[in-house]
């Protein structure tokens, strides 16, 4: 979203950020740094406004936290209802999608990198840990919603979700493993085990 | 390990303090807040000694940082060789005992927290994610020994690896996902998956 008055660097003009520019650049102290630099004064003084302005937007620190994860949580979900409920497509032809959303270039590396700073947020967080919980419980959901498609019970197709969903965080978190053909071959690998039939019980 | 001089507070018993020391509590001051909180004023705090007596052990901070690193991977690495090279189990079993890993109480939840911390820190810096690639190539390539012993090729081992690998972080990542009756019907059915036979190549 372009910023109004992008060219004048007067306070007056400032102050016409809205709440989102803040809860922009916070979300990138976060990623650059982490929860604890973001802090008003650091906000303001890179914003190019007084610490004041930032008042008029949120009551306090807290209330921007909650905004961050909040417009997070939002984005997470609405990313999936397009994908699911609009898109039509196919269950087996959104599970090979969900498998190629790693390697989407910039919009993944950027998702992945909000999404990894506000897991690391969670760690010593509980209001950052419920958001992250519940973002991960919805998409979780949805995704066993496509194995339950493909004529899976629930319960297996819960366990399938959670295994694609752990592969395309491995994707992620281990973006230097292997070269682009491995990657390539093995999310077709990954597909195939996740579109086909369980192998009968091993005799433990 | 315990500290020598335990009962003592006076800085001259405190200069007894080993290099591992320091880096024990610079790895907790890294989990319950992030690198750029890993500083020498604050670790001397932390462990009632001058700022002074730091230089004994570190040339200077990115000694400490290093150091860090050096003990983290000798760490995840001795644990592989242990698990993999001393037990003489076989090959299926050291597969189940790698999808246990996440549910080892204490000593997994300690282990998780830290390469999650580690893992934030080298999103920005190239040191930290030069370390963190190396272990995941260690850890990757011995998960998929086993995979190769239980007769896949090396190119298909190196996917279960891969997959079984992204399963160990997901479980730690998604911690609050699910019961505890639910996370073990899970763990078997992704050891079940992995253990079998790929199924035949859908068509596209």
């Amino acid at each position: 979203m372009p910023r109004r008055q992008q060219t004048s660097a007067t306070s007056a003009n400032r102050t016409q950020l809205t709440p989102d520019d803040w809860i922009d650049a916070a979300t990138q102290v976060l990623v650059e740094d982490s929860i604890n630099a973001v802090r008003v004064d650091v906000l303001a003084k890179g914003l190019q406004v007084t610490r004041g302005s930032f008042y008029w937007h949120f009551r306090d620190r807290d209330d921007l936290l909650t905004q961050i994860l909040k417009r997070w949580a939002d984005a997470a979900t609405e990313q999936l209802i397009n994908r699911f409920e609009r898109s039509g497509a196919a269950p087996d032809t959104l599970v090979r999608e969900l498998a190629n959303l790693p390697f989407r270039g910039r919009t993944a590396h950027r998702s992945a990198a909000i999404d990894q700073a506000i897991r690391a947020w969670a760690r010593r967080d509980e209001m950052a840990r419920r958001a992250v919980d519940d973002v991960d419980a919805k998409r979780l959901s949805y995704i066993a919603h496509c194995f339950v498609a493909l004529g899976h019970s629930i319960k297996e197709a819960q366990h399938r979700a959670f295994l694609l969903y752990s592969y395309m965080m491995g994707e992620a978190l281990l973006k230097n493993q292997g070269t682009d053909a491995q990657r390539d071959d093995r999310r077709r690998f990954v597909e195939t085990l996740l579109l086909g039939q369980a192998p009968a019980e091993n005799v433990e």
